[in-house]
């Protein structure tokens, strides 16, 4: 058995046995559900007499630990319908779950030992002995609804980590440790980078340290456009049905959309038969029914087809950082990684079918470079062709073949991944997945053809030989979501952001009152050369100055003195330091502040 | 009776004459309805046997002359409301208003010699003689509905124009003409600044061209602010209903907002009776009852909410460039002028009481800087407590005191209106109504004190004392909505903007293909100093290329031949001049456009 599929059996037979476990505890009542492995362990669901605390955990572990000793075989058995419903009488989920069953379905169960006995598909181990070596630690315990309706009944689910050995599971709590204090929610805080409130669930509020930080990185990513000459537009954000209709959206993604429906004024059925009165209600069937964009697509096909188009005006290139909006689940938002309010960097290529292989690859030029800048690497994968494609073979057949050769020779025949029939219907993509410093992977990148939108719209070009045709679309992003990108950054660089990115780049400390007035020298000198700087005179006590600059995790703190206006220059303070470089030559750090702007230096210089 | 006044009295006249004229050509059976005087003439609305087209209009002017001619006296009288009655029992419109009149009101009619009487206030010229001098000319004919009901009855409106002498008159349709040149619309489709479409009535579609034109104010907005100290945030776009009842929102505006109603479950009494399913449906109700932002005001309040302030912080500025939405009537949408999304240079400072004079005072410093850009003056209104203020009396005495004071040191006293009593009911305002080159004025500063958001938020700050105690806020926009500020300054430029703000600032034309080298030189040295440059290399003629460019307002546009190339100079043709300047040293061009950009300089030099 491979290791990943052996750790699937370690992890569900512990769910077992901490099921087993909890029903010792807690007596025979206890009514348990479902206890599926998952990513880092696994969990049980229970309806218990009382309610499971922190402080119960190390008994539950004990009795776990007590019951793997006991070397207790695993015994499976395929039983009938009505034998298994007979079995498990008293315990209410299982006896629904086994109701649910097709008719065909082999029942099996597995026994632990005698006295415990689960539904199951398996495969288990063999006997409990087979789990001394598994490391496991009970993770948390909360509220879930059994089958996650909330009508229904709530249970208690129990969360184990883990892992094939003790070294594995105690890797992967430092690793969860390190992810929690780079988690950007907490440091978002600590830095009054951003905010979200009940009254705009999952739409972040931009303070304005954040909305700097923000803002660089679309100043940035529109200086790269621009040097590979894209246009930009910006188009309404909220757009009447009918257009939503022409694009598609509404058949297949209007669950996902804010939608502002319109008024009818109609006498339905029962109000005819009551004699009521013409009634004013919501519909979206009302001629005025609008949604707020989810995606930019439909409005540049809109910008495009204002007017005709000639083969020589192509590419066209129409990026947009419009805000998007789009609706998710309450229990799907998660910081800044899972949002309903966001903009991307995102841009619609009108293209001649042989423009594809050229503009393809400027995309990951501009990839490149942009990920570069921020010291993250990434992998590509390519999506192909799936069975329900629309559009001719030829075409699909041709796009492929350009967007391989690309790959093959950017990255090197079978250094990035291929991912057979999972393309779009409306055309082949390519996908960027960055890694971070956490090791975690995040599609952020993104290159798609599409043969569907250009159709939807009636989109043509005059081609060479005067025939109206069909331009290609490319969407693509390379940030992807801005929010998303900052939320990843944020934990990436853990708030210690490149000096270019930074919302203050320098904060200014005079050491005394009669040290302000070259402090405020310093601080006119770094703006004049477009360095952003924060400065603290009020009269609070300079280390407590400096502690908060810290906390801000500002790249430098200069310190101003007697000795430093005297000599012009000051002592910086230097971000991940705790000591203080004296004597640096104004003039000469206001050249570097100036350089690593110009130049988007990824680190931060420590020496002066 | 002032000019004024006589001047209703005509044009009111003249819409009896009209309607006289009318009668006389289509015949007794003429439903006649309302024709009030309007701003430019006026206009009577009317049901005939046939559709007035242009080609009627001299018959009917002709007829009107003929009328005046008569020298008929007209005769008030007043009637009971019998005899009202029974006069117009022919008339459905007038039967109508006599039956809508209130019990005491007096009915007064108007003869016109013995044959046209109408229902009708006055006054009147006392005799069709005094109608000698006044010159008017019909506009326009358009569809209304009968007391703009649409369910009601379809009128045609036929539209005068009208001035008590001819010149007044010719004065004003030349000045009508010119304005039509410098209609917005017209020339945003020429230049291809903006669009709007069906699917998205009164939001602007920005297309590459406008939307450079729209960054460049919002950087210049952005960089005089910076200047000031302002720091900006950026907040959701739309927000739950909590927040609009916190705000006053719901209760006031909730007509004027695009809400996205959450869904209720529930079973209403019909459904109980036919034991039916329980009905998911729209409503305002429900708790995720969100609403698009139609001011930035209550998000601002939250942003300064997150934390605890000291009076030392004061005064914290937010500014906000967000997207704002804000329902109107389909009839008073008007290109940029009204529309339904746009993006405001928004900002609230938190002041203590003693900060308002000096913040007041530097908004007003910003107000000129802005207006003096762009050439345009301005002068200020002052609008003071109303009868429905909040707050106490003292508060209120202080601001306007000290908003006088600014207004008097500044302008001079008497040299700003004021409105007594047309304060908000939250605070006194200061409004900025800059004019145009077609003498129009336009509302677009705005300074407003608010003592009500603060407390509905229940904002604090520790002041010197420890005490806490409630910031004022100052709501304030210079631009207003950059949306209606690029509708004013396109009609005010016609289209000709600033070199700093043109979406393109040099054209470069090679004379033939062979020049297409030093011309590409010639691009890469004006991008390389920041101008903004567009280029023809197809095969196209010289001639025509040059004219397009033209047409598309650049202010400069550079013919490079052989000469050129071998002198490394340029050729430029100025906009607006129909001559080139030849052997321009493309360096020292080059210098020129960054002084322009560095300095937005107002006037285009038309000597090189």
């Amino acid at each position: 058995m491979e290791k990943e599929e052996l750790q699937k059996v370690y992890r569900h037979s512990l769910a077992h046995i901490m099921a087993k476990a909890v029903i010792e505890i807690y007596g025979k009542d206890v009514q348990y559900a479902i206890g599926p492995e998952v990513d880092d362990g696994c969990y049980y669901d229970f309806v218990l007499p009382t309610t499971v605390t922190e402080e119960d955990f190390p008994k539950i572990e004990e009795k776990m630990h007590e019951i793997i000793k006991r070397r207790e075989d695993w015994t499976r058995k395929e039983i009938s319908r009505a034998e298994a419903l007979e079995l498990f009488k008293d315990q209410k989920f299982k006896t629904e779950l086994i109701q649910d069953l097709p008719d065909d379905e082999v029942i099996s169960i597995y026994y632990t030992g005698d006295d415990y006995v689960d539904l199951c598909r398996g495969p288990h181990v063999d006997n409990s002995q087979e789990l001394f070596s598994p490391a496991f630690k009970i993770k948390n315990v909360s509220g879930a609804y059994w089958r996650g309706d909330e009508h229904r009944d709530q249970l208690q689910r129990i969360y184990l980590f883990a892992f094939p050995s003790k070294d594995e599971l105690k890797a992967h709590l430092a690793w969860l440790k390190e992810a929690q204090e780079r988690d950007h929610k907490k440091i978002g805080t600590q830095l009054d980078l951003f905010m979200f409130r009940e009254t705009a669930p999952g739409m972040a509020y931009w303070l304005p340290r954040g909305w700097v930080l923000y803002q660089e990185l679309m100043k940035y990513s529109r200086e790269i456009q621009l040097k590979h000459k894209y246009t930009e537009i910006s188009a309404p954000l909220i757009n009447n049905k009918k257009l939503w209709l022409i694009s598609g959206h509404w058949a297949h993604y209007q669950n996902n959309m804010f939608i502002v429906p319109g008024i009818t004024k109609g006498v339905n059925a029962t109000d005819a038969i009551k004699g009521e009165e013409v009634e004013e209600k919501y519909s979206n069937e009302a001629e005025d029914t609008m949604a707020a964009k989810p995606m930019n697509c439909p409005n540049a096909m809109m910008a495009y087809k204002r007017t005709m188009h000639s083969y020589k005006e192509l590419p066209i290139r129409y990026s947009e950082y419009d805000v998007l909006h789009r609706k998710e689940k309450s229990g799907q938002m998660n910081g800044l990684f899972r949002v309903q309010e966001f903009r991307q960097d995102d841009d619609h290529t009108f293209v001649t079918p042989e423009q594809i292989k050229d503009e393809i690859k400027d995309v990951i030029a501009i990839a490149d470079e942009i990920y570069k800048t921020f010291g993250i690497t990434y992998r590509a994968e390519f999506s192909t062709r799936p069975e329900d494609y629309m559009g001719d073979l030829e075409s699909w057949n041709k796009a492929e073949a350009s967007l391989k050769a690309i790959l093959d020779e950017k990255y090197g025949d079978g250094n990035y991944e291929i991912n057979e029939g999972d393309g779009a219907f409306y055309g082949p993509k390519i996908d960027l997945q960055i890694k971070d410093a956490l090791g975690r992977e995040w599609q952020c990148g993104t290159v798609q053809l599409d043969f569907q939108l250009p159709h939807n719209f009636e989109l043509t070009y005059a081609d060479k030989d005067g025939v109206q045709k069909m331009p290609i679309v490319i969407h693509r992003a390379i940030f992807g979501s801005f929010e998303r990108f900052i939320g990843i950054i944020t934990e990436h660089f853990k708030g210690a952001f490149p000096f270019w990115l930074n919302p203050y780049q320098v904060a200014v400390v005079p050491i005394r009152p009669e040290h302000n007035e070259y402090a405020q020298k310093v601080v006119a000198e770094l703006e004049a050369a477009g360095v952003r700087v924060e400065a603290d005179f009020t009269d609070v006590n300079m280390r407590d100055k400096i502690k908060k600059f810290k906390q801000m995790k500002d790249p430098y703190i200069l310190v101003v003195g007697d000795k430093e206006a005297a000599e012009n220059t000051v002592a910086v303070n230097v971000r991940g330091s705790n000591k203080q470089v004296p004597g640096v030559a104004l003039d000469k750090f206001v050249e570097l502040c100036k350089k690593l702007n110009a130049e988007r230096t990824l680190e931060l210089p420590q020496e002066m």
